[in-house]
């Protein structure tokens, strides 16, 4: 058996924590069993390797979260890097031409689907095994796991099932996905489980949707055409569709990570950062990672979550409607993870003459890495060091540059930096039109400098 | 009658808005009848004005609400600056001293002494003349004005009184300043009456205790002396030890506007800023000054404020015992108006290296102001001018900076910024100790340039 495990998903339901460039399941705040802090994408790796410990796992993921993987997990997972995020067919139709033209493995070989923002009990992973095994009895198509409903929810796909003599597993008789309130309450009367996100299946039966996509099981050819496959979940695609389903029920813990409601209830401390609270406030998480005080005081039910990209006050119950609130902002990311590093943006400005702006921006540099060689058509940036040392790169001339350093880079000039130890600075652009897209991109080799 | 209209106080308890260089009484977030928003400030000397329209204003205030005051009443009221804030007491012994000293008063002048923070009815200022008739008939060295208190609160002074056969005013038999909680119980209970802060007496009564103080009737010396006078109230220091009192009943509408409970029952608006509310909210008010968005989801009650300095979130009820978190939180001020413009605190970075750090300002000259020329020892600064134009002074030489120029200022050098039009600018402060103390001013005159 081969483990896929989802870590797609920027999940707008956790605002303002999560954003395209900074993903949920990488937030330390679960603890393992000795106290230690670690994050969904930690301990669901840690439990499959104590469950299926020589099972090869990988992990299809956003290039974007590629240094939190790797900073998380090491190098022992393969990582399949989505071109742009489509949701869960894309992603596991990508995985499997992975393990299909990569790895060559049989069209007989198991797999199975594992999402990665659940937090469920080690007897989960033990289920694995039972659902090969029913997949292998059943001849079925996909084995999924039955989820015992805790309440009537209106997320989840619903399992209706059908018992077989003597066997572990169940017939799927109907699939609803996402129901109103009214069907789901029906559902959970009627012993409905939930569809928990899990699909063991052959690579046989991918396969087929590969081929039905872009003619060949070829990896480069799905991810060359990867923004024609449609954006949709495995559930809507594949599984509602499918009449050939059976179930293995599971009645352990299970809680899935993806809103405020639910993840607060299993993290670690109730606060986070500089926080100053009341003793009056009862069952209230608040976590800031801004610089300045969050004073809480009487709070009940609460999760408060201040970050550069907003400030989220809620009560627990309504922070799982979020979605829709979230998606009037259309501000900028203030703060972004990259490859190289990191920024945070401090400052705008509309100048009072007119079309002008001005942006400042804290840029940090991480040891061994570098900024692509750039140009910008529509503004001047200077760049103040602040800490550490750099190599910065004009017009094709490297020089060493340290704090107290000031650069003027004009518009229209090529410009770079590369750091062996890491490197601070506030950068000022100045110009019409101060968006990210704004930048065109030059080859340059750092790798004498770098050491690599 | 003169009347003195105390501004004095920064109001901890309404963090964040409200810092040493912020004063509550400023805000524009109530409205008068037309709809318009208006100050406390505003709010009560339009009051005045309508009740007491030839009556001579004096407004006791700190030096850094200069300009607030400037902008918000215009040049009409008399200002008397206290060298320091050191609470009611010292307040009305300069300002009286100012009016014998400077104005020439006569000893048997009646001063009326207002708050700034209470929001009341326009009948609140008709019972100054029944105050001042109450103070001739009875011969009391003060009247005061006795509220009715709504609840048992521990804030304030209560005042016992006796009913005076065929007289409008009543004799004070006890006072008791801020009592405990079953003490206040009782005193409501008994008919006990809030004292509102406000004062009619005599000059000659105030004249006794400057020259207590300082021993002689001089504006100049007791200016010279005020860091010796006690940091009391008027209340403690002189009510609550007099036993010469009368008071005047006022049943109308009195507010103490110093909380955010109270404060928001009277705003124009809920919401302020870049705020995106769900429709669950009730009575609740969301101030945000920051530039990212604050979402507010099924809130009851509450208030939620977020400024540079800091974010609130707190039960209205809650807020009003705030006091004591807030005096944990000892950063530095984040956003601070001043005589010459504004600043806000964008970045705060200790070095990896050791006791280095950075700081970088975002700083807005207003048209026709300059920043003090001044010299620091600790740390150099980049200043990039990023909007407008400005009179930059380094050394003694005066050259123009615009839009784009960068300006490298060592430690040791003297250095200035004067500008008609105004002027912004992106200051990087690198040194050891980046405090607002290390600076040394230089004397400089600009009204040449500045034509003033």
């Amino acid at each position: 058996m081969k483990i896929i495990l989802l870590s797609g998903g920027s999940g707008k339901r956790l605002w303002p924590l999560s954003n395209g460039a900074r993903s949920k399941q990488f937030f330390k705040v679960l603890q393992d069993e000795h106290g230690n802090s670690e994050s969904m994408m930690q301990r669901i790796y840690r439990q499959i390797r104590l469950s299926c410990p020589g099972t090869e796992v990988i992990i299809a993921a956003g290039e974007a979260q590629s240094d939190s993987i790797r900073r998380q997990i090491g190098s022992e997972a393969e990582t399949v890097f989505e071109p742009s995020g489509r949701h869960t067919y894309p992603a596991i139709l990508l995985s499997v031409a992975w393990l299909l033209d990569k790895r060559q493995i049989e069209d007989t070989e198991v797999i199975a689907v594992l999402p990665v923002d659940t937090y469920v009990e080690q007897g989960y992973f033990e289920k694995l095994t039972e659902m090969e095994s029913a997949l292998a009895d059943s001849g079925a198509d996909v084995c999924l796991l039955g989820v015992q409903p805790t309440y009537p929810s209106e997320k989840y796909g619903y399992i209706m099932g059908e018992s077989m003599p003597d066997r572990p597993y169940r017939q799927v008789r109907t699939y609803t996905e996402k129901p109103d309130l009214a069907t789901a309450r029906r559902l959970v009367s009627e012993g409905g489980r939930w569809n928990g996100g899990v699909f063991v299946f052959r690579a046989s039966f991918v396969k087929a949707l590969i081929e039905k996509e872009v003619g060949q099981v070829s990896f480069d050819r799905l991810y060359a055409l990867y923004d024609r496959l449609p954006v949709n979940s495995f559930d809507y695609e594949v599984i509602e569709k499918n009449t050939s389903l059976v179930y293995i029920p599971y009645d352990g813990e299970w809680n899935d990570l993806g809103t405020w409601n639910t993840l607060t209830e299993k993290m670690q401390e109730p606060d986070g950062g500089f926080v100053v609270r009341g003793e009056d406030c009862r069952n209230t998480h608040v976590i800031n990672e801004l610089e300045i005080p969050v004073v809480a005081l009487g709070l009940n039910d609460m999760v408060v979550v201040a970050s550069a990209d907003g400030i989220l006050v809620s009560d627990k119950h309504a922070s799982s409607y979020m979605g829709r609130y979230v998606e009037q902002i259309d501000n900028r990311p203030m703060y972004e993870k990259r490859q190289w590093g990191e920024y945070k943006v401090l400052d705008f400005v509309q100048c009072r003459s007119g079309k002008e702006s001005s942006l400042t921006k804290h840029m940090h540099v991480e040891p061994g890495r570098s900024l692509s060689y750039q140009m910008h058509h529509l503004r001047d940036e200077i760049w103040t060091i602040i800490d550490g040392k750099g190599l910065f790169l004009l017009n094709g001339e490297i020089r060493e540059v340290v704090r107290g350093d000031v650069l003027y880079i004009p518009k229209m000039c090529r410009h770079g930096m590369a750091s062996t130890e890491g490197v601070d600075f506030i950068e000022v652009q100045l110009g019409t039109e101060l968006v990210e897209a704004d930048i065109e991109r030059f080859p340059w080799d750092w790798s004498e400098q770098l050491g690599r």
